[in-house]
């Protein structure tokens, strides 16, 4: 092999291409999705390069890479439209011809077929691959991939449409292991944490003074509405720490903690609900639909969500379920007396067991001196015990949106838990106004 | 000027840095608001670098990119920790000595006043910088950026930080502009289409035969469930042209286009809905809530959207939207009577004027040999018109939501607009049942 890092880690690169990029049109999210399962085998990438869709251009760097690199990652370009340029650069930095690959093709007509399409030339085009190459299955996507040992360099050329991608990098993977040999593999553990900052969860970590293991590796990273806690131990022979350090960020984080992996909050609400035997109902005002939307992204919640009310305007929520038109008038949409009314409303209409009711000021109009934009009610929990919380969050809408409707959720999710200490963001992220 | 590309413009790339960038910890974001600041100036990134904190790595990018560039971004690494390397390697490519910036330093002292907090060594190490560099405000953060002419080419050094960076564009591309001379400002148009793929409509471009002036550039940009059409005019001489390729585009995609800039589908709905004075309700069976989500994303919604309903289990249908027991028991809950009485139930309950209902099977499990996973039924309408189409749409779970959520919202906006002609993508991207 070429080339190795001074770890001897091997050399991998990314040459991400598109327009779209360069513009600025589209933020890449594919070079961090690579960089992540690379991540998970303790390998990591050397560099990327992008640049926009030239042939002369893309074929200069990639005869750079392929000379400096064990393995290139080409991103990008494996559309139907003459600015895909992949398949032509690799054949000429490979100096092979283009010619049509039966497997790519077969999967293009089988691709139309399943669509009642006609093939037609541009889906043809990407079956035109340079001699030789080896294709790669894009199960929901008409371009394959494909890769082609370059000067002992692994080239392999990936679509730039990101679930595309994504189903393809388990095969990615494997084919990189074999050119590779068996990674070393590292340990990554992943906890899924909401109601905290990046900032917030630092200070912790500081305040902890906790004597964690040389070669171990904390991270954070703050999404809306979650934030990630990444644990990396890089040499397997430290992987035995893992335990003790995961105990620790229990401890730490405790209720915050949703799960492990790529868990959301709607998956372990939905989780501890199937577990419980349990069923939800939504009454949802200022999130109009998002909470019921995210449940059921979820396969299989049909078993523990059967119905959700979006009641935007008053009147609905009078005559959809059941809100007193005194309660609107004398205490305003956006209330306690309201959301509790919502709760019971949507607890009745559906006969689901829990459920949840916000109503709230999304912005950016609508907002008054006495209830400013941000401010929200929430009420939470079954017919017998009915929780509420108001808080005032002033974001963007969208943002708004999101941060409620997963707020709404954890008051699910503590109560299904029997934790009844107050979540840390009530104190620190929104103002309480309750 | 050392570089200038074959249409005489300024060669500008990008040195991006961070080990969370490279991990994929973190999305690079801020190299797509740099390039969309210069295209508001025609200019483009000519490629863009990306590696860790490392700083042997990152002089050996600075001295190659300076030799071929007319101006280097630097983007990250300027804050207080041991791997914020950028002034270090900047002085290092330079050959000049590192060395307290007097203006750095008082805008660090003045910084740390206004938050009423000590001075420290952290702090400080970002006013050590370049010598003979000139610093660029930072009117939020503690790091200034800096710049520097390095053989005849422009370094330009700015913070990782997003907000940060944005606020000192403005600077940066004045500073560039004198370097460059004034830039030659281009034209972009942007249409959002809804229902073609990227394949159909450069089959439809080149089916059209048209002579597109010289200089024009045409893009697609397939996202679910949009697409970007983009027509670039680099050359602001040809500005002029930019009516009649206008016009050429929306004869050829027609009723796709939803509208210019950033159009979103839910958005032209609601547009149109507020135009004409009208409402509309949601009946959502496997879209979940999806359709009133998007609808609610929209400020000012509320005008034309008062009431949504979940209806996701069969006895929610029937006791929420007075769905026939004896229809959902004969024809299945994805059924054409079932979603017809959907709409019904949902004008009745929410006396709205326009409804959409759907009811699918969104998988992964679920579907049967009648009714395999991807079967949906939509029906759309108002009380003395309703309409119904079944098809076929076997996508991933959260993708076919996203579609069919579309395709609801698409089914309104052309009848609110008076076209009876039947959607390509009935016909093409998936299977019509009826």
């Amino acid at each position: 092999m070429p080339t190795t890092t001074s770890t001897g880690n091997p050399v991998i690169q990314l040459l991400l291409t598109g327009n779209e990029v360069m513009s600025g049109d589209t933020v890449d999210s594919n070079s961090a999705m690579i960089a992540q399962r690379l991540g998970q085998y303790g390998l990591g990438i050397h560099r990327k390069v992008t640049v926009g869709d030239d042939t002369d251009l893309l074929a200069g760097e990639l005869t750079a890479l392929c000379h400096a690199s064990d393995v290139v990652i080409v991103n990008g370009g494996l559309g139907p439209t003459v600015d895909d340029l992949t398949a032509e650069v690799l054949a000429r930095v490979a100096e092979l011809p283009l010619e049509e690959h039966a497997g790519a093709r077969a999967h293009i007509e089988s691709w139309c077929g399943k669509r009642g399409a006609a093939v037609n030339a541009a889906n043809l085009k990407q079956s035109i691959l340079p001699a030789g190459c080896e294709i790669i299955d894009n199960p929901i996507g008409s371009a394959v991939g494909f890769q082609l040992l370059v000067h002992d360099c692994l080239v392999i050329c990936t679509p730039g449409v990101p679930s595309e991608l994504r189903m393809m990098m388990d095969i990615v993977l494997s084919n990189m292991e074999q050119q590779l040999g068996r990674f070393s593999s590292g340990s990554v553990l992943r906890l899924q944490t909401f109601g905290l900052g990046e900032s917030t969860a630092q200070q912790i970590i500081s305040d902890a003074k906790i004597d964690w293991p040389a070669g171990v590796e904390l991270g954070f990273r703050a999404g809306a509405p979650q934030m990630e806690i990444k644990l990396t131990i890089a040499d397997q022979r430290l992987a035995s720490q893992q335990a003790a350090c995961r105990d620790h960020l229990y401890t730490l984080f405790g209720d915050h903690i949703l799960g492990e992996g790529n868990t959301t909050m709607a998956g372990r609400v939905l989780q501890l609900l199937q577990d419980q035997g349990k069923t939800i109902t939504t009454a949802e005002s200022c999130t109009g639909g998002l909470i019921a939307s995210l449940l059921t992204r979820e396969a299989g919640s049909s078993t523990a969500f059967h119905a959700g009310f979006v009641t935007y305007a008053n009147h609905i929520k009078a005559s959809v379920l059941d809100v007193q038109e005194s309660t609107l008038e004398q205490e305003g949409a956006v209330s306690e007396a309201v959301v509790i009314e919502m709760v019971q409303g949507a607890l009745a209409k559906s006969g689901a067991d829990y459920a949840i009711a916000v109503s709230g000021i999304a912005g950016p109009d609508g907002g008054s001196e006495e209830k400013p934009v941000g401010t929200v009610w929430i009420a939470w929990g079954k017919q017998d015990d009915i929780r509420t919380r108001g808080l005032c969050w002033p974001v963007e809408r969208t943002l708004f949106q999101t941060m409620i409707a997963a707020a709404g959720l954890d008051m699910i999710r503590r109560m299904l838990l029997g934790l009844d200490s107050e979540p840390r963001y009530f104190s620190q992220r929104a103002q309480k106004i309750s």
